[in-house]
């Protein structure tokens, strides 16, 4: 383990961390709020550090490729720094009071979650609340370079599955360099955030509050700078622009290129997008038939708010438009599994992921056909590509990992003193990277009252969610530092 | 498929349920309750069903043997009907009103589930509760047979993992007639019930609740002629006499013939067993400690409660002798995961059973390592026997099944207008074959108020869990049917 190489990369993108400090350090001079001293603060000790860690190791030659080992060492360490580091401006704020809360709400941020510990939104400064969902919002494009060029060079999560459709191919070897296959699809990440800012301005959004939500959308975080989230502006025009973007970013990212580029059926000849899709309208339509009559009076309005809650929960973003813990019974359990399935791969959306579920199910048949055929040799295929078995074995180990930390650390958050359906809601929220669970954390709820150690344990599993298990677990596994 | 065949089978075995119904007619004659005639005519019924099909099915040389897909059908059907037939006393007793609850009640006995119907349950004919607990030790004796000879021959559920250990080996065909190995343990099964009746008498308890209770002790069944089940009694010596029978009908019967045979260490050197005992005494630990002073003034009763519910569910057994619901959040979220986990295979206890959770934890170590070292060979070894791939695969499909049941499960009893935690804690205790669950079916609740269609999918759960998922699920996949 090279830990001069790690400490330099973290220092680079501590550097870069700073510089994005200086976006709401000019909405603060815009605004002339109080937070401008406490963005100087942060800007000053990220940038002192990340130089100091720069300084301090030595220069690598550009030669010199990055490990497996370290990558996955750099992957935990730097989205905990940045998660630290971007932890600073709440910190100085008067509206935290500590920096448990602090880095929560920034780790809740990076990594997309959207889950809060803020009880009074609309009294903090307008910079921070910028802040909040930049943060998301550069967390997102995190999240594409991890998912398209790093995950799959480190060869965790079965996410290699789409390895074929990435735009240009992937590096054998990863370099500090971005590969170009992530920057093409931040440029269309990019366009997105920009035509949804457009759109929720031509509804009569104020400037501010456009930006800050679609910051917060196409990274599927859910961050609002409204108490009551979407919901504040009881619209129906906005309620759809929105579900309509959230269920773009729960979809793969390569196929919004794709279908950029002029392949129209994109969409159509991925069965994990049409599963996602479909799942998505399928939902939909039974949670309107549920909420029809118990809840809402009208046809129109079920639709519209059993429309937004799936794809609200399903694409992991975490908005709110209604407190789905006052739905029946189905809409409440549809949602609860919803949170484990998640979006798809690809996309900025946590979870387990819809190409996970398809191969899960695949596996499960081939199983059954097994029983009536013992000796036939079956290949699990999906999008007409076989997927090799050992892709399929992480898979399975993944979901199988991915339940076992629920389970692990639902017990935890319960032995802080946590209720069971808070527990189950909570964990479910924070390691899908969703936002709002169930219990005393529902969406019209936050997670301030929490117990600390129980903040810091959410924090953890949305690290985890987030960087798919694999990179965060293996670090625990006294082999891997073996030489 | 042999339809006659099949047919004849299960007359043989509705002759046998007819001659086994005497046992309650005579607990009739001797209470002089008013059953009598009740069971006369169930006798009546069954016994003529079982002999038309006997004489309507054309005899087979007994060189015929049964194939695997005869057997796969064989086993739902026979579990099916026998739940409809054994459901006949209750339906002409006066204490059931309609069909559907007195057949859900007859498939949680067969099962050995436990989860009843009946509001007052004092208020029942002695022998129609003799019955009720007759035929959970029946169903225990079937499990036998199924886990042990039946389902390793069909190449179902990953239970040929302890093939080896069976006392005398497997036939390769499955013949009408029992195995011997299991005849061995159903004398196993016998002594213990008698043992523990012995022991039940001792301490006080009348001969008819002695036999009722170890009847449905052994099988891990879990129902009681008591409305508050063991909590009636109040009494630390039952608490612990039960609890301790309780996790002897969690251990594989195979490690108990080794036992009586002088094999003392056979506990220890089994891994499943030492995992089965460890998981028990160490949540029996964090529950004692978790109970002690919010729940219990007593340590010793604190640890007297969480060892006999952590037992009653992680068994499968599904006795009560407090309301969990009303136990802190850790405690209740122990309970709902151990409705998952369940006994030891080879034992008469339900859930996804120890061994395949250690078998789960091994494959995502390997995934972990492989990842490390990815040209690496890993065998994943269980009591030092290599597990071979394909036993592992089916051991994870078997676990994906049954949770994505659980999922599906869940959302269908919820759209029938139940609430979500009572949703999951039906269908896990269903599934799991255990009894109580969570919500408004809780240990001091029944499942008497659920709508008419529910019961019906739960009765279908505890068949699909008793059966180990595959036997059922298999019958629904169109390749099965084909030539």
């Amino acid at each position: 383990m090279r830990w001069q190489f790690i400490a330099r990369i973290i220092g680079i993108l501590l550097v870069f961390l700073g510089v994005s400090m200086v976006a709401p350090l000019l909405v603060s001079l815009h605004y002339h709020d109080f937070a401008f001293e406490s963005f100087i603060r942060s800007i000053g000790i990220t940038m002192v550090t990340g130089l100091i860690l720069i300084i301090l190791s030595k220069k690598q030659s550009s030669d010199d490729y990055i490990n497996q080992k370290e990558g996955m060492a750099t992957v935990a360490l730097a989205w905990t720094a940045i998660g630290l580091f971007g932890a600073l401006p709440f910190y100085f704020g008067p509206e935290f009071t500590n920096f448990t809360d602090a880095f929560f709400e920034s780790v809740s941020g990076f990594t997309t979650t959207g889950s809060s510990v803020m009880t009074n939104i609309e009294g903090a400064t307008k910079s921070l609340l910028f802040w909040r969902s930049f943060i998301q919002w550069l967390g997102g494009m995190g999240i594409i370079v991890l998912s398209l060029a790093i995950l799959p060079f480190l060869g965790v999560g079965g996410i290699q599955l789409y390895k074929a459709e990435v735009p240009s191919p992937v590096p054998d070897k990863l370099t500090p360099r971005l590969s170009d296959s992530a920057k093409i699809l931040w440029v269309v990440y990019a366009v997105f955030t920009l035509v949804e800012i457009i759109f929720l301005l031509g509804g009569g959004m104020s400037l501010f509050e456009a930006t800050c939500h679609a910051f917060t959308t196409m990274p599927t975080g859910g961050f609002s700078p409204k108490n009551a989230s979407i919901a504040h502006y009881n619209s129906a025009y906005f309620d759809y622009v929105i579900t309509i973007f959230m269920v773009l970013a729960g979809i793969n990212f390569t196929l919004h290129y794709q279908m950029l580029r002029g392949k129209t059926l994109a969409f159509w000849e991925d069965s994990e997008c049409r599963f996602f899709l479909g799942l998505t309208l399928g939902l939909t339509l039974v949670m309107t038939w549920d909420i029809y009559g118990p809840v809402y009076t009208s046809l129109k309005e079920a639709f519209r708010f059993a429309s937004f809650q799936v794809a609200s929960i399903l694409t992991t973003t975490g908005f709110a438009t209604a407190d789905y813990e006052k739905f029946p019974g189905l809409s409440q359990v549809i949602l609860f599994f919803c949170m484990f399935i998640g979006a798809s791969a690809g996309s900025t959306g946590g979870g387990i992921k819809c190409a996970r579920i398809i191969a899960c199910f695949k596996y499960c048949y081939r199983e059954l056909f097994k029983i009536i055929h013992p000796r036939s040799i079956n290949h699990v295929k999906i999008n007409n590509m076989v997927i090799p078995d050992e892709l399929l074995r992480s898979i399975m180990g993944f979901i199988a990992l991915y339940i076992g930390l629920f389970v692990l650390s639902s017990l935890i958050l319960a032995g802080m003193g946590v209720d069971m359906m808070t527990a189950f809601g909570a964990v479910a929220a924070c390691i899908g990277n969703i936002g709002p669970g169930f219990g005393t954390v529902g969406p019209t709820e936050n997670f301030y009252h929490l117990p600390m150690l129980g903040k810091w344990l959410l924090a953890w599993c949305m690290l985890l969610g987030r960087l798919e298990i694999y990179t965060i677990i293996i670090l625990f596994v006294p082999e891997f530092w073996r030489k």
